[in-house]
């Protein structure tokens, strides 16, 4: 197997690492030699000697002895490009560019099928964590009911900063800043951006229907206050920004959003950067996948297992419909937070001070709205 | 892909079941036909027409069309037969059959290698959580660090009853019998033997080392009571059936014990019969799956995934080396209920009544022992 990486940042080397590290066991499992013939990147790195490297990525893709083309530079310009001509050079791709399919995934999907080789992207959602192959190979015989996650590690770790150090959002965003947890481009991880790219591969692997990105509706977590957070806290609820989807009508219901989790749910009790997804099927129920969703080894290990797997399968199928409809989920139960009692269909009422707060029963958002009639009452999902 | 099921009890019925309700949609996925030709068993069930009944499984293993031959009669003398014999006979073999794999592995794996067929073992452990797949094939990249799991639905059943419904040990029993959950044989639950086969087939897969199940030291929870169960509560703990796997010295300990969890950890919220195994790597740590490990859907559910995996993958080898000596894990921080004070290097020290209470600092279980010179003394071992 010859294996050329595109993009030698954090994730690439440690591709370069694992695979140099770990060669001898690696063949003597997949029983051949395992070789990176190249490593391409904007600034060249130390790489091990029998390793070539290179600026121009068409010298990988281009590369007739090359089986294995690993793109790992983002974005969804170049890699785009970078993706599909491997692809049309009758080259497996292992990416973790989740942006990228979440926007393009048809595309490249069909260009894969078309030249009928293999798109593996297991460190694309959920970082080290093997959802993606478990999802499309060990249940197998389920369709799925529902999927629901916390897909953003950093989101994850500001509310966990926000509840342990009593602090508001903008100071625990400033101690996550200053630990490197935050991107150059905020908006992705706090306005849910991120984890709505990574809801919209999980919906597509799951109902098998290709998703139109730009019909999911995400919001984040810059609207949750300590004071919600609280109350919350006081009727056995924890804030999470949870990424769902499932079945609804004519298409599906997808949508990122902040919301209440139940403290007896597990999903709950995910803190720090800590990721999970939850998938509840047909005939297996909530299953549940937990680990860490960033980092360099932890993202590497899943393109590892990719490269292997592009020598493993004979079959992964994106023969996928398109999905009609994408909407958000909005028939709920709600928190409310409103600063007079209003009359709406509740299980839980609380109040303190000057705030009247209320789990609702399942409603419809916009019936919800009408009846508050209130544009300054605070509301957000809950689950659980 | 021609199919013949062996054993038509709780599991066999359910895979007949989704084979047939799903037979569409999985024939699309793996672009051919899928065809159950023989349901085997003692007695005749009512199967759709189109599939054989048969008393015999040599009709199953002895006809030349059948690809896969499943074996879910369970036990370990004719179920051994079936598995070693169709194995000869070039099909591949997809079991549930954790007492078989854990004592007779080995010569099972290699009689599958020296006929160039496939078995696949998924449902042996957790039921439906797809955990066995996703170790040998996601985490490939990595070198195993450490198993932990609650691997038995029974035995957390009677656990989250004593704690919830404030029972003793033999009370919560007899409810969790009446309700179904207990086997004919209790021992193989209550006493860890379950729990003690799932973590050998789970140390085998992690550490590429055949081993030998006779050396695996299990006890399970009768010696758990609800003052001990009360007094772990205090401090922060709660019960659970540890199933416990990682490398020592020359060899691998390998354990399963009733065992203190501190509530911080997942592990210690998974409750009633619900599984859970975390695997710790090098490269990914602590990722964890959470399911139900039992129930006709749920484990037929992974046998179906089995029977698609003979066909999609290349590779799935056990080319093990035997380990050499299996302990059981005897350096660990204890949990010590004394009836007077005692002089051992502890963490936590609580007291009531005339019962002395230590979390104690890690130490071998003989040194402890030795320290405690109190043979009335209880001992439990304690995680996190």
């Amino acid at each position: 197997m010859k294996i050329g990486v595109i993009g030698l940042g954090t994730v690439g080397y440690g591709v370069v690492e694992i695979l140099t590290n770990e060669k001898t066991r690696l063949e003597k499992e997949m029983k051949q030699e395992i070789v990176i013939k190249y490593g391409c990147g904007l600034e060249e790195v130390d790489l091990p000697e029998e390793i070539i490297y290179t600026k121009d990525y068409h010298d990988v893709i281009n590369d007739e002895e090359i089986d294995v083309v690993v793109e790992l530079i983002g974005g969804t310009t170049i890699a785009k490009n970078i993706i599909l001509e491997a692809l049309n050079n009758k080259k497996h791709v292992v990416t973790a560019n989740k942006a990228l399919l979440a926007h393009y995934g048809k595309e490249i999907f069909q260009t894969a099928k078309a030249n009928d080789v293999h798109i593996f992207y297991e460190a694309s959602v959920g970082g080290g964590i093997p959802v993606l192959a478990s999802q499309k190979e060990s249940l197998i015989a389920n369709n799925t009911k529902e999927i629901v996650g916390i897909l953003n590690g950093t989101t994850n770790f500001i509310l966990t900063l926000m509840e342990n150090e009593n602090l508001d959002f903008d100071e625990a965003l400033s101690i996550a800043d200053g630990l490197g947890y935050v991107e150059a481009n905020p908006a992705l991880d706090l306005d849910g951006i991120d984890a709505a790219h990574k809801i919209c591969i999980l919906a597509q692997n799951g109902y098998q229907k290709f998703v139109d990105f730009d019909q999911i509706q995400a919001s984040g977590i810059r609207n949750v206050t300590k004071l919600d957070m609280d109350y919350a806290k006081k009727l056995g609820y924890r804030f999470k920004m949870i990424a769902q989807a499932k079945p609804v009508k004519d298409g599906l219901g997808i949508d990122v959003s902040a919301t209440l989790v139940n403290l007896n749910e597990l999903v709950a009790n995910v803190m720090d950067s800590y990721n999970v997804v939850e998938i509840d099927n047909d005939y297996v129920n909530n299953i549940i996948y937990y680990g860490r969703g960033a980092g360099r080894y932890v993202t590497a290990s899943a393109v590892v297992s990719d490269i292997m797997k592009t020598h493993q399968v004979e079959r992964w199928s994106h023969d996928y419909e398109d999905c009609k409809h994408v909407y958000p989920i909005s028939s709920s139960r709600y928190y409310v937070r409103a600063s007079k009692p209003v009359d709406i269909p509740y299980e839980t009422y609380y109040s303190e001070k000057d705030d009247h707060i209320y789990i609702t029963e399942e409603i419809e958002l916009t019936d919800l709205k009408n009846k508050l009639d209130d544009e300054n009452a605070v509301i957000f999902k809950v689950r659980g």
